[in-house]
C-alpha cells in the first residue's frame, strides 16, 4: 500500500478552485478569439536539441528531460559509471516544454507552409519548469499566449496593449498598468553610457530592480566591469515617463545622441499616435527599468502589473525579430503576449474578484426520500438536463438531511425533493438552499420555474 | 542551425484542427457540466510509485519516465555501468500520467477529507503512453473522463449510458452502439465453465476477440491451459443478447447456476429497469464479448462503437470497486467513462461531421488601402471586437488582392475595405468573402448589419 503524494511543486485542483481556472482561460481566449488569434496546440515533449540552449545556461538547467524508453543503457558504450553531464545526451532525448515560445517558433518554422502570416496564433497550455518551488512559482503552470508573426507593423503592439484592456476587463481587475518600453531604446542608454558591448549583462542586472533595488543593480554592474560614469548615466535614465510625446521628448535629451536608440524612439511615437486616435480605458507608463529577461527580444517590451498589492507581472511580452532563425527561417518578425494564470489566479483570490457565478455547478438536485420516486425523479431530471441545466440525483433514497448536506457543500442551489407524498399528488418539494425558502411546485411547472429562477 | 522536428508519437496542431478539438471538448464538458460533474485537474508528472503496477507489465514499460534534475547521477552509488532496470529507479522517481484514473484515485485519497461523496468528478487532460505509433494511435492524447465514486448505486452506470447519448447528439454523431457487460457475469461464465482461476488469462484473450478473431482468443486460451470443454462454453456464451429482460433470461439460462453471474444479473436487471423509465436515444445491447482489458473493473462494463465504419471504441468505462485500495482507502467504490478526443475526432473527420462553424474565427477583416485609413480603421474595430465580433484589422496597406488573399485563406466572411475615397466619404466597402457580393456602407451603419449578418 502506498502513500499518496505529489511530486515536489506540482498541485493537484479541487473542483472551485479548477472551476474558477477555468473562467480565466475562458475570459482570455474569448479576448483572443475577438482579436483574430487562431488556436494551435503543440506536444509538451520536445527533442532537447529544440529546447536547449535557448533560455540561457540557467534555464537549460531547469528543463526536465524524459529518459528514452526501453533499455536506455543499451546503446551506452561505457564500462564505468560517468558523469550526469555525459551521460545526459545519451539516455534523454526529449524534454517537457519551459514555456510555449520556442515551440511556437519551431512550430512556425515546421509548418512554415501550411500558415499564412501574418500569423496571428494563441495557445493556452501547461509549461514545465525544475525551479525551487516557493509561494506562488510552481513546476508545472499555465502559459496564455498570443502571437502575431510575419509582420513588423507596430500595429500589432498596439493591438496587443489594447487586448490587456479587454482581457482584464473581462475578468474585473481594474488596479493594474501596463509598462512598456523598448530594447532598441535601452541599447541607447548603453550606447550613452558607454556600455554598448555588455548590453546583455545591462538587462539582466535591470531585470532584477524590483528583486534586489538600485543598490543591488549597481553593484552587480560594479561587478561586471561596468565604470562609474556608465553606471551614472544608466541610473540616471532608468525611470518612468509618461506614454506620450512629452515622454518621448524627456528620453530624447538623454538617448538623442545614439541611432539605435532614436529608431526605438520612433517606434514608440508611432505607437503613441495609434493610442491617440482611438485609447481603451487603460493606464500605460513608458518604463525604462523595464528589461524582460529574455535574451530573445529585440525591440517593444511590455508588462502589466497590479497596482493595488504587491506583485510581479501578470502578463508580459514584447517584440523578437530572429526567434525563428534558430530553427533555421530568417527574415520573421513577431510580437506577443503571455498571460500567467497562476499570477492571475492568486491576483484574483486575493482581491476577491470571482463572483459566485464563476464556478456554477449543478443548480438542481433531486432528492429521492423514497426508493418509488427515483423513476419519476430521473424522467425530470432529463428534461432538464436537456434543457441545459446542470442537474444531479442523490443517488439513493437516503434521510434528508444527509442529501441537503451534501446540496450545500456542492453549492447546489436548489433541492426537489420528492417522497411518496409528493409522487401521489404529482408534485415536488422545491428548496432554495441560499434562501431556506420550500415551495409546493407541480411536476409539469418545475422545468418552467427553473429556467426563470436560474 | 537546427531542423526542427518533433518527436515520434507527437503532434503540432494547426488552427482548423485545433479549433475543430476544441469544438469536441467544449461539447464534452459541457455534457459533463448539465450532468453535475465538477472539474479537477492533477499534474502531468506522477511519482511513478504512484504509476508504476497499475497497468499490467506492459503498461510499466509503456510509461514515459523523468529523470530526476540537477546531478542525478550523484547519488548513485556504484562504478560500473549497471543495467537500465538496475539504474533507472535512482535516477528517475517522476512519471508522465498514462490515464487519468489512476491518478484520480490517488487524488481522492489525497484529498479525501475535502471532498464530499458521492463525488463526480471530470477531467480533460493529455496522457501519455510510449506505444509504438501508429495509424490512430499517439504517444500523446487527450482523456475525458468522467466518474462517479463512493457510491455503489446503479444509478450511475445509468446516467453514465445517458450521457453517451448527449454527447454524441451534441457531437451529431448518430450511428454507434452502446455495449454493456458485466464483469460479473463474466466471472459467471468462467465459473460455469470451470475455469474461475484464470479470469484474468479470460478477460484479456476476449479483450483481443476484435483483433485476433474467435480463432485467435482459442488458441490463446489453449496455450494459455484451458481444457476444450471450458473453451467450448466460453465460445457458446460470449455473444450480445438484446438489452433486455429477455437478453437476461438467456444468459441466465447459460449462467443461472453461478452465483457472482446471478449478482450481474441482478445489477443488469435493475439497470434496464430504468431504462424502461426513462430511455434516452441510443442504440443499447447486452454484449458478453466486451471484456475491457483493464484489471480493475468489477462490475458494469460499458463503451460505444460507431457502426458506419470499422473503428475501435470511441469511449468505454466500468464500475471498480477497489481502485483507491492501492492507496489505502477502501469501500469506495465508483464507476466511470472515457470519452478518447482523437478517436472521436478521426470518426468526425471521416464522417465528414464539422461544420464550417466548429471552426470559427475572424467575421471581418478591415483593409486598409491607404495609410490615412488605418485610425479611423482601428477605431471601428475595437467597437467590433468590445461587441464581441471576431475582427482582425491587415497590419499595412498592402495590395488589396494580397489582403483579401489573406482573408480568404483564413477563412474570413466579410471584408471591410477603406482607401482614401472611403475615408473622405466616410464610408467602407463591405465585401462578402463567401458569395463575393459587395457594397458600400455608412461607417455609422457597419456594427449593425454586421449583428445581422453573422
Amino acid at each position: 500500500m502506498q502513500k499518496p503524494s505529489l511530486p515536489k511543486g506540482t498541485r493537484d485542483f479541487l473542483p472551485k478552485v479548477a472551476a474558477k481556472r477555468k473562467y480565466i482561460i475562458q475570459c482570455i481566449e474569448e479576448s483572443f478569439i475577438s482579436f483574430g488569434f487562431k488556436p494551435i496546440e503543440t506536444p509538451a515533449m520536445e527533442n532537447l536539441s529544440t529546447l536547449t540552449g535557448n533560455y540561457g545556461e540557467e534555464g537549460d538547467k531547469l528543463l526536465f528531460k524524459v529518459l528514452n524508453n526501453g533499455d536506455f543503457l543499451s546503446k551506452v558504450k561505457l564500462e564505468i559509471l560517468p558523469t550526469s553531464n555525459e551521460l545526459l545526451p545519451q539516455i534523454a532525448e526529449k524534454g517537457l516544454r519551459y514555456d510555449l515560445t520556442v515551440p511556437f517558433a519551431r512550430f512556425v518554422v515546421q509548418n512554415r507552409n501550411e500558415i499564412t502570416f501574418p500569423f496571428r496564433r494563441y495557445q493556452i497550455q501547461p509549461v514545465w519548469r525544475a525551479d525551487r518551488p516557493q509561494k506562488g512559482r510552481y513546476r508545472e503552470f499555465y502559459q496564455c499566449d498570443a502571437d502575431i508573426i510575419g509582420t513588423d507593423s507596430l500595429l500589432s503592439e498596439y493591438e496587443l496593449i489594447c487586448l490587456y484592456s479587454m482581457v482584464f476587463e473581462k475578468l474585473n481587475i481594474q488596479d493594474y498598468i501596463v509598462k512598456v518600453n523598448n530594447r532598441k531604446i535601452l541599447e541607447g542608454v548603453a550606447e550613452v553610457a558607454n556600455c554598448k558591448d555588455q548590453f546583455k549583462e545591462l538587462t539582466i542586472a535591470i531585470d532584477k530592480l524590483d528583486k534586489i533595488g538600485i543598490e543591488g543593480v549597481e553593484k552587480e554592474l560594479l561587478a561586471n566591469g561596468f565604470n562609474e560614469n556608465s553606471i551614472k548615466i544608466i541610473k540616471q535614465s532608468i525611470r518612468t515617463f509618461e506614454f506620450s510625446e512629452e515622454g518621448l521628448a524627456q528620453i530624447e535629451q538623454i538617448i538623442g545622441t545614439s541611432p539605435i536608440g532614436l529608431e526605438g524612439l520612433d517606434e514608440m511615437k508611432e505607437i503613441i499616435s495609434l493610442f491617440n486616435t482611438s485609447k481603451p480605458n487603460i493606464k500605460i507608463e513608458l518604463d525604462l527599468k523595464l528589461a524582460r529577461g529574455l535574451d530573445y527580444y529585440t525591440g517593444c517590451i511590455f508588462e502589466a502589473v497590479p497596482t493595488s498589492i504587491k506583485m510581479g507581472s501578470i502578463s508580459g511580452g514584447g517584440r523578437y525579430d530572429s526567434l525563428t532563425e534558430i530553427f533555421g527561417l530568417k527574415g520573421v518578425s513577431g510580437v506577443g503576449i503571455s498571460f500567467g494564470l497562476d499570477r492571475i489566479y492568486d491576483l484574483m483570490d486575493e482581491l476577491d474578484l470571482f463572483k459566485k457565478s464563476n464556478s456554477q455547478g449543478t443548480q438542481i438536485l433531486f432528492c429521492p426520500m423514497d426508493k418509488n420516486a427515483i423513476p419519476t425523479l430521473i424522467e425530470i431530471l432529463n428534461e432538464h438536463r436537456l434543457a441545459g441545466i446542470p442537474s444531479e440525483i442523490y443517488p439513493k433514497a437516503d434521510k434528508l438531511k444527509k442529501q441537503l448536506d451534501y446540496a450545500n457543500k456542492n453549492e447546489v442551489h436548489f433541492c426537489a425533493i420528492m417522497g411518496s407524498q409528493e409522487l401521489e399528488n404529482k408534485e415536488i418539494t422545491l428548496k432554495n438552499m441560499h434562501s431556506g425558502e420550500q415551495q409546493s411546485v407541480k411536476l409539469e411547472d418545475l422545468l418552467i420555474l427553473m429556467h426563470e429562477s436560474i
